[in-house]
């Protein structure tokens, strides 16, 4: 057989190539406890360990720190990081932490916590540079991370962000009202240590909320615009890490959705339900893993300035301190509206992903299913005593055109809408998801 | 709310917790192109590019080494990886290339190439330590590997080891006519990139071959003995690589044997069916991480042996030079009795591996499915022209102790059987394996 000229040709075909990647897992209850085995095998010898002061209160970073320690690995504790994390609250952290010499990190905690880990590891191993170097374009100026980072152990106490997976962080930016984040292969974890034991203290409110980030990374990422339905790339290079739906990411995103459908509702009316905590730390992980090569789009898009833009707005099972959409309650508030409107791009999909989440299909075809999946969607929500509209955040359509240009901000994300998004249809789902 | 006392506890349960990596992956038509990009991006300047003389005369590797020098990285070549490697031909290979100093690797080719690139980064990055220290006991001191390997990119042409996605190599043992292995996390490759493209030119036969290879990982590591139906470690250093069946490895095996029935026989019967290709390279990279983390049992176990033993059989499609039963039809060759033996233990996962790979479950109870999955694999070997019996390689009775023998060495992959092997059960499976 003659060899195939494969490496010949000139055709532009970066964008048939998927990229994917993920940390190295430890999944199940009593993982928490092999971290300083972990940490001693990669022959790191002292860390940082990031948490928040909820956390602290509760008491597992001192039992997590103790138990490090006695592997021989000293420990020095940052028990402050925000909840939806800033440029100015990390960049005060790497301040205050700037004479701080260790070899590892160790993010313990909700999404804020771990990306409050990762930007103090970009912070501290290249000083000099100001956090919105790094932003996502336009609100700053999308630098790459110009070398390696330090090793850092990923533990959720969260099943939600499925930051332990990701190579990301999200962000809010000071001043500017808005949210983005910063992507780059070097955020991802060197390990995702998962133990769903860490979620049993989780109050049902916030056990809700990160179970909606969970349920739109998998919707969003399942129904992104394809990786081979995208124009040409110059090169390697620019292709981005939000890839688009692809094989993989469909099969993380399919077993999350399963997981989601049988274990959220559970996980939130029964806190200490030890087999749904452990199916949604399954899921918040698994959606990680596919979204996070695969990209989100519109409810993420919209989530940054419905969380950016709050007055005074102060959700069950947070700090009291300060007004806040928590990021899953803001995302699942226009799920609904969004996924009615990418429905015509792939009935077959949409269709899937509402009866992966337990949706029955008898009767249902292409022609009449618009509506299956936002139901079911607005279903999981009601059960769980989740939002019933941004109204809830304090929103009137006077809000309407901040919040349809802060959506239209995050282009990173709207590029992975399966159909082009315009300022118009933005304002339309906005509309739609004012009131339940 | 209380925290719950996680740490505290003494209960063993490390049999709990389940390990999981998988190398970066870059999977798509044209990824081949990129490895000079993914090199120069991590500082790589030289490398070895080990392949094997029938790809070296097909081109690929030529092709390869000259858009990685474009890149401006070096490129070394050493083509005379031996198929089906042993001890012996690594130790000679890294003799005579004791003088090289390179950044990286790239293993190109099958298992056997991938797996020579593997051992080369071991051998030439801790000199003075014999092949035979680190081979899994008994055969040899399973010895870890005492430092970091070089970054090792594994670029698959054949669909079948999964070795660009495992921890692992497999190896002959010259003398000893026994076929082991060495499992270590060091091992797993830096970057997999996965080129259906490069699978065009395999013969129908080395296409089967891989292929059975293939769908014997993703059945032996679906039935594996649960990761939490184990005995505790005492330690989580204890555990092994191979942690049995899990959550995780499930969602990778029942992937590959849904694409390993719908591609299989496509792309023996017709080479250029480049859909069937992509299929089968999906499958044969997700079955990697599946049983990578997983482990296989009975059929691999058999498989060494009858590899191990065989004295002039000569097969379609590769080198004429020696005797040698490819590893993928050594492995399914067992396959139909060994899932058998094993029915009793998960009816209905034997039951939805058939269903995965195309059987119809009508009628099918549990207690009359004991020969649907072994039904169902000879089918698929039958319409690809695979091995009829062991008989087919030349064995007969009287190899029957020798084999069992053999097979009983392989005690890392038989404690991952679900069920106890004794000698008795595996002469019933070689015996009941002897003719088709």
């Amino acid at each position: 057989m003659e060899p195939v000229a494969l490496l010949g040709g000139n055709t532009p075909d970066h964008e048939k190539v998927i990229g994917w990647q993920a940390p190295p897992l430890k999944f199940g209850v009593g993982a928490t406890r092999e971290i300083g085995y972990e940490l001693t095998r990669a022959g790191i010898r002292s860390v940082l360990l990031v948490t928040d002061p909820s956390l602290a209160a509760l008491g597992l970073p001192s039992q997590v720190a103790k138990s490090v320690e006695q592997e021989g690995v000293s420990v020095s504790v940052f028990d402050r990081s925000a909840v939806e994390p800033t440029d100015a609250s990390c960049a005060e952290a790497a301040a205050e932490l700037s004479s701080l010499d260790v070899d590892g990190y160790i993010g313990l905690g909700g999404g804020s916590s771990i990306d409050t880990a990762k930007m103090l590891n970009l912070l501290l191993s290249h000083p000099g540079r100001a956090v919105r170097d790094y932003l996502n374009a336009p609100v700053g100026a999308g630098a790459p991370i110009p070398g390696p980072l330090k090793p850092l152990v990923a533990v959720p106490t969260t099943a939600g962000s499925g930051s332990e997976c990701t190579a990301m962080v999200a962000l809010g930016v000071s001043g500017l009202r808005v949210k983005t984040g910063i992507s780059d292969r070097r955020l991802l974890p060197s390990l995702a240590v998962v133990d769903p034991a860490n979620t049993l203290t989780l109050p049902p409110a916030v056990t809700a909320s990160s179970g909606y980030d969970v349920l739109t990374h998998a919707c969003e990422s399942y129904t992104a615009r394809a990786y081979d339905r995208r124009p040409p790339y110059p090169a390697p290079a620019d292709r981005p890490l939000y890839v688009g739906a692809n094989p993989i990411s469909d099969i993380w995103a399919e077993q999350a959705l399963r997981l989601v459908g049988r274990h959220l509702r559970r996980a939130v009316l029964n806190p200490y339900d030890l087999e749904a905590r452990t199916g949604m730390s399954q899921a918040a992980c698994f959606a990680g893993m596919g979204f996070g090569n695969a990209g989100t789009h519109i409810p993420h898009a919209c989530a940054y300035p419905i969380a950016g833009l709050v007055r005074d707005y102060r959700p069950d099972g947070y700090p009291a301190g300060h007004a806040l959409v928590p990021h899953g309650a803001a995302v699942v508030a226009t799920a609904a509206a969004a996924f009615e409107f990418t429905y015509p791009t792939s009935p077959e999909r949409h269709l899937r992903a509402a009866e992966l989440l337990g949706a029955n299909l008898n009767g249902i075809t292409a022609a009449n299913g618009a509506d299956v999946l936002p139901a079911t969607l607005l279903s999981i929500v009601a059960d769980t005593g989740g939002p019933t509209g941004l109204s809830r955040f304090g929103y009137s359509r006077r809000d309407l055109p901040a919040l349809v240009e802060g959506a239209l901000k995050q282009q990173r994300l709207l590029v992975c809408c399966p159909r082009d998004v315009a300022a118009r249809d933005l304002e339309r789902i906005l509309t739609d998801s004012m009131t339940g």
